[in-house]
Order: structure tokens, then C-alpha cells, then sequence
């Protein structure tokens, strides 16, 4: 029987043209018209389930778009891990920025360039090849069950709906959930995740006059919607960068001196992050660095606005309407429901007479999450880096937010552990995002490894 | 021979014929896409003065768009007045709040309905129409010449380098200028402009990071080009709704007293101006009434603005960039290019560490005019619109800016007779412009009475 490195070796090659041809379907959840795509990426992966060796694997209808199910139960007796990732991707706007097509993948040194090359159709295909090279090389030593959605860059709606739904629980159950949509510090240090932020996600209207008008004979007398959203979006941080909202930082907890110890104590270079960004200073929250800002603090950031003339030239219009597109980040033991109640009070009263203020939440707010670093999950992911990248990984708090970890451990009472191979410059929800194939591979042998460590774990 | 009013009656529904083929060309004057729009309407106007008698009429090439001369000379010793008036439209963004297609002329009751109804196609072709009337019932009492030009919208720039070039000036020599792109209080009350305020525009990008980034992952750490614009935007007015931009009133006048009687003795119901426009409030410079604050008062709007994410749906962007397009409109004495610089150096100095500002003005600002109450042309519309429309004309000073009429006076001398027949009700720049058909033929006997009032003027 071949040694599955040898198997990995052996079929690279196809390994990267099926990851490529994964990456050329343009499943875009949030916009309807790539529907047809979605049900295409949930297909392709249920067939890939089924190639690498499952004993089934199968599309599991839902109101929005469907989930992935497939196992690979070899003894009842032995740990059984959950796999989950989502075949779903961000929006590729904006186009012009793009050095390639995003939905073309293009191959330019160890990287490969795709929308979704590493969040998350790379990282999570990872584990398609870690399963067809542990069934192939007959070493397998876990139950695998994977659980792939198609909303998570929407919210995960259907996939919460199932889990709130207590009959599918037996099909879920496992001693760990595994998942990779998270980012390593370097390819020459690993690590491992174990907290990520909550988020609020909402969308501002302010309106004014009831039709747009001509700034030269209205300019002045009457509310211009840009003018005063822009008025009301800043009242939203005060001069040291703190969040204004009446009782946001209620149940933030203050950090410990331990904790911001350890925040701040993994390597992070300063200099090298505003030059890779192309920025001669970091802005945020007085007192708190920017592993802190990033790590466990609370943000509030405008995602996006838009209102009046926004083509070429000029137009003289005060318009009738403006939009923004509003998220919250949020901190261990922040309600997101009570976060969105008091964001749509404040910035409410925030808007003067003569303006009307609508504001729409959108779903998939979620809490943030602290996860559990003595589980044997836990341990057998640290050692299968050690072994793999020959350095023990450092424990980070990474400043995303993956809704669904939480509703697993309060559905299924199952921890995750977040195996990252993804790096912060890999350009993920940005115009030439990347993975590189270097962490792809690495990526396959680590979960292979950790497989093993498992076993081995739960035999002790 | 036929009295001019039998005329207009007769060929009435060929007047509104030919106009609404006059609109239906989209000469857009600031979308590149519509450059040859831009040169059927010009040489539509060229035809159409041929038609309705001119002596001659051609184009006038420009590095921009055409310009259009047209004269009918019956005597030099009788009084000259130039035309002036502009072919191309504002872009008819946003499509969607339409009732009808802005570039397929619809009438509605007494309205037509489209792009350019009003500003300026609707009014401007009154004088076409009344050129032939009096050359057809050989009541013709003047000289007439008509420029037209195809940028107003887009600040004149052809225009005022032909003005600049005094070899042209022979060409334009007239004794008024006579303009219809303002408006009259109402249909009931008719009223002449005698003040426009000053314009100065520009669009402003805020750039942050080098690429656009993940809101989990640098949210809260790295400076949002679009909180930190709207923070920027939002600090150019005071609680007051004062502009502070440094020196920025160093040259508006005070109003005195008597000023301030004057403007504000025109009819005007502020309840039935709110309900009009959907509002419950109006809000603009504390101390001052709405229609000092649109008729003298300068003003500082945002005409648009956009970054980050703006489609359907919720995407976490950080985004690298931010832009708004900005306008001041002027108060009398304010200099355009002085604002502007102020504008620059004060915007400039906005932006913190972490960003860059890139400001870019556009051609086509101007300062206000106040025009002479006490010309022989500004006596004839006075008693012409005493005699069309049954009551005396109100002097008001318009919030618009039509920045060419600074630009005569200064080249040629000749002082301009702002003889608007739109309503601010009329919806320019807006989606559903529409132009009264009833206002456009009192227009056209307004006109008449005009040059039969002056010729009589000049020969006491």
C-alpha cells in the first residue's frame, strides 16, 4: 500500500485541476442570479465526496440554497469528526481590480488566483483530498461526516434552520467538529484559532425630500440625505476611535493583564503589516494594539454607501435618498440581537427632522466565540502542525466571525477546532484572492496527520 | 397679415411637435457615449432657426461640443438682442424612479414629461418659436442673434473660450442678452431673476489600504476610507449649518436690512414648499429664511457618493477607497477660485495618518451675478410679462448658477435679462422634468411682447 505522501505526490496534479475547476463555478449566494451556480458548486461536491471514497453523500434541500452531506463511517468505536466548510463565495466586485478573471483560476507561482481560492473552496477541498488519500492508502482511523453549506457568506440561514431542527442532530453527531476557513500567521509559523468575532450586519436608508432635486435651487434649505448620513455614520466613533452607541461596551469585557499578554505575544511585525497594506500609520481604538483591535475588541465599519450622481462628470443633484451598508464586529460576550436593537435606536435618533431613517437587519448576526484549547481535538491539531510545519503553532483570536461555530456547540454541544491554512494577505473578499498551493498540499498532510493524533488520543 | 397670437394658435400642435423631437435626441453633454446626441441636437437647432427665418445659421466647431450661432439682422439701427440658451441635458439617473422614458417625450394634461422639458430644450425653443412667429407676421422690431451651447451642464468650457478670444466678439455685440433657463414663482405670479448664486465642484477620493480588505480580519485596525470620508464630509458644516472651511464668509456681504425685506416679500408658503417636497423640516443655516438660504446664502451639498460593497446583499468589505462629488453654490462677492483653493487646503487637512486625499476639481466654476433692475431690456420683460400675464413680475434672486452670464458680462459688457418660465416645481435635474405647455406658450407671447416693448423703449 502506498504511504499517502507518495499518493499525494502521485496525483498533484489532478488534485489542482479539480480544486481549479471547483473554483470555476461562480457560486455567489447573495445574488439571485447565480442560482444555477450554487446548485452546481453543492453537485460538484457531493460528486467529489463520492469519488474520494464515501460510503454516500447527498444534497440536502433547503428553502435557500442546499446543503452537502456525505460519510465515511468505518467503526462505530473509533472518534468520528465533523467536517464543515462552504462551497458559497463572496462577490467578485470590484472586476476592474482584478488582475485575472476571478472565476478563471490562473496558477502564478505557488499560488493559485481565484474568488474563493482560499475562503473557502480552497481550504475546504483540503479535506476532500485528505479523505480520498486516507481511503485510498487504507489509513483511514476516524469516522469522517462532512457538512458543507452554501449561505455562509449570507449568514448561514438554512444551515441554522436545520440545526435548530433537533432530528437532525444523530446525523451530525461527532467528537469534534474540524474546520478550515481560517488563516495561519506565516507559512513559517503556525497556528490554530480559538476565538472569533460576533457580527451585525445592517443596511441604512436616510431619505429626504421626496424626489430628488436640483442642488442650485434647493441647496441649502433642505436636508441633503448624503450630507446629514454622513453626519450621523460619523457620530458613530467618537475622537479616540471608541463606538458611541449608548451601552455597546456594556458587556465587553475588560482585558486581563494575562490575556493581553498573550494577545499580544504572538510574532507580529508592525512595519511590515502598514507596508503590506501600503499605509504609513494604523487607525483604531486608542489604547488597544492592533492584535488587540483585530483580536477581541469591537469594530464598527461602513461595508459600503452610495447615493446621488455617481457616474462620470458632474451632476447638480441633492438627492432624495442615501444608502450605507453598516457591519459590527463583536467581542466575547456581546448579544449581537441586543448590539442590532441598540444600533437601530441610536442611529435612529440620530436623524434630524426633515429626515426619514429605515433600517434593515440582515440575518446572520451572530455572537462571538471562545473555543476550548485542553479538547484532544485541540491537541491533535497542535502536534499534526508540529509535525507537519516543524514548529509548535501559536493559539491566535482571529477578527472574523464564522456565525455557525456557535451553533454548533449550542445545538450539538460540540467544540470546533479551526485548522486555518489561509494567510491575511491571501486577499480573501478583495479583488486577486489567493491560496497558495504550498499550504494546500501542507494542508492535506496536516489533516491527515491530525486524523491519526486523534485516534491515537482517544485510544489512550 | 396674421396677428402673432392666431399664428401660434394655428401651428400650435406642429410647435409641440417639433418639440418633442427636439427632446427626444439625449444630448447629454457630460457622457462621452452621447457625443453624437450631442451633435444632432446641435445641428437640429441649426435647422430649425433656418426654418423659422433667420437670415443665417451654422455651427461652431469647439474642442468640446458645438456651439450654434444663428442671426436675422432687419436694421442695425434698431436694437440687438443675443439669444442665449444650451442644447444638452443632465444625465436622467436614477432610470428607475421614471414614470415615463425621460428621452420619449410624454404629455401629461398640460405637461410634457422628459429630459430637458424644462432645463433648457422646453424653454429655450420658446425663442425659436417666437422668431418665426414675428418673422412670419412680419412683426419682427429688433435684431436677434442666438448663441446655444452644448456644456452648460458641464460648465461651459467651450463657450467661455470663445468668449475669451475677442475676435469674436463683433459677432455676439447686442444690446441684452436675453435668457430663459430660471423660473417664475408660479403660474399665477410671474417674477424675474435678478441674482444666481456662484458654483464651484469637485470630486474627492479617500484612498486607506492598497487593495480592499476583509472587515473580520482588519476591522477596527486599519483606516475605512468611507467612515473616515463621511467624518470628513460631515465636518464641513457646524451644528449651525455653517460651512467651515477657513475664510470661507470672509467675502459673503451681510444682508442688509433692505435685503433682506426684498427677498423675502415674495409670495411664499413654507407649509405647501414642505408638503411639496415630502418633508416635515426644512434645515439649512440657522438665522437665515429658506429663501434667503437658497436665493443668497452660499451652500455646501454632496452630489454623490459611493465605496465598498453597493449591490444586493451583505458583503464584508473594507473597502480601499471612497469617492464624493462636491458643490458650493456662492454667495454674491465669493470668488469661485478663492473657494476652491480654501476647499482643497481645508479637505486636505482633514484627512488622517493611514489615508490620502486626491481632490480633483471641475472646469466650469463661477461666482454669482446680480444683474441691473434698471436696464431698458429689464424694463421691456418687466411690462411684457405685466401685459401676457396680468400682473407685475417679482424680482427674486435664484439658488441656480449659470455661470456664462458672469462670463458675458465681463467679455462683451452687455448685461443679461433672466426671463425664466419654469417652475421649481418642474423637477430639473430630477427624474419626471416636466415643462407646462401652457407657460411654454405664454412664453412664446412673453417673447414677443419683449422685443415690441425694447424697440419702443429705444426709440423714445
Amino acid at each position: 500500500m502506498m504511504h499517502t505522501s507518495d499518493y499525494i505526490a502521485k496525483y498533484k496534479s489532478r488534485f489542482i485541476e479539480e480544486l481549479m475547476a471547483f473554483l470555476r463555478i461562480p457560486s455567489i449566494s447573495t445574488m439571485p442570479e447565480h442560482k444555477q451556480d450554487i446548485k452546481q458548486a453543492a453537485n460538484f461536491i457531493k460528486d467529489q465526496l463520492v469519488a474520494a471514497g464515501a460510503d454516500k453523500a447527498w444534497i440536502i434541500e433547503t428553502t435557500g440554497h442546499p446543503l452537502v452531506y456525505g460519510e465515511k463511517i468505518i467503526d462505530r468505536q473509533l472518534p468520528t469528526v465533523l467536517v464543515y466548510g462552504h462551497y458559497d463565495v463572496q462577490p467578485a466586485e470590484p472586476y476592474e481590480l482584478w488582475n485575472s478573471k476571478p472565476f478563471e483560476p490562473l496558477i502564478k507561482g505557488d499560488k493559485i488566483f481565484a474568488r474563493g481560492a482560499a475562503d473557502d473552496k480552497g481550504q475546504f477541498y483540503i479535506h476532500v483530498k485528505a479523505l480520498e488519500t486516507m481511503i485510498a492508502t487504507q489509513s483511514l482511523p476516524c469516522n469522517i461526516k462532512f457538512l458543507i453549506e452554501g449561505e455562509e457568506e449570507m449568514g448561514s440561514g438554512s444551515l441554522t434552520n436545520f440545526l435548530e431542527d433537533s432530528a437532525n442532530h444523530n446525523l451530525l453527531q461527532a467528537d469534534a467538529i474540524l474546520v478550515s476557513d481560517t488563516t495561519i500567521i506565516s507559512m513559517d509559523q503556525p497556528s490554530l484559532t480559538t476565538g472569533l468575532r460576533g457580527i451585525v450586519y445592517l443596511e441604512v436608508t436616510l431619505t429626504g425630500a421626496n424626489r430628488d432635486l436640483h442642488s442650485g435651487v434647493y441647496g441649502g434649505a433642505v436636508a441633503n440625505p448624503i450630507n446629514i448620513l454622513c453626519k450621523m455614520l460619523a457620530a458613530l466613533h467618537d475622537e479616540n476611535g471608541h463606538i458611541t452607541i449608548p451601552g455597546f461596551y456594556d458587556e465587553v469585557p475588560d482585558l486581563t493583564v494575562a490575556e493581553r499578554a498573550e494577545l499580544n505575544s504572538i510574532p507580529f511585525d508592525l512595519e511590515a503589516y502598514k507596508q503590506t497594506l501600503g499605509i504609513n500609520e494604523v487607525i483604531g481604538e486608542k489604547g488597544y494594539t492592533t492584535l488587540e483591535r483585530v483580536g477581541i475588541r469591537p469594530s464598527l465599519d461602513v461595508n459600503g454607501i452610495w447615493g446621488g450622481y455617481i457616474g462620470t462628470g458632474a451632476k447638480t443633484v441633492l438627492p432624495s435618498q442615501a444608502h450605507a451598508k453598516v457591519s459590527m464586529r463583536l467581542a466575547p460576550n456581546q448579544d449581537a440581537q441586543k448590539v442590532m436593537n441598540a444600533f437601530v435606536s441610536y442611529f435612529s435618533s440620530l436623524a434630524p427632522k426633515g429626515t426619514q431613517v429605515a433600517i434593515k437587519p440582515y440575518h446572520g448576526g451572530c455572537n462571538a466565540v471562545v473555543l476550548d484549547k485542553n479538547s484532544l481535538a485541540f491537541r491533535a491539531a497542535e502536534n499534526a502542525f508540529e509535525t507537519v510545519w516543524g514548529k509548535h503553532p501559536f493559539t491566535t483570536r482571529e477578527g472574523g466571525s464564522i456565525p455557525i461555530i456557535a451553533k454548533f456547540k449550542e445545538k450539538l454541544g460540540t467544540d470546533a477546532v479551526l485548522m486555518g491554512f489561509g494567510l491575511d494577505t491571501d486577499a480573501i473578499h478583495s479583488p486577486n484572492e489567493h491560496f497558495s498551493l504550498i499550504a494546500f498540499f501542507k494542508g492535506i498532510s496536516t489533516v491527515i496527520k491530525f486524523y491519526e493524533n486523534l485516534a491515537a488520543l482517544y485510544k489512550k
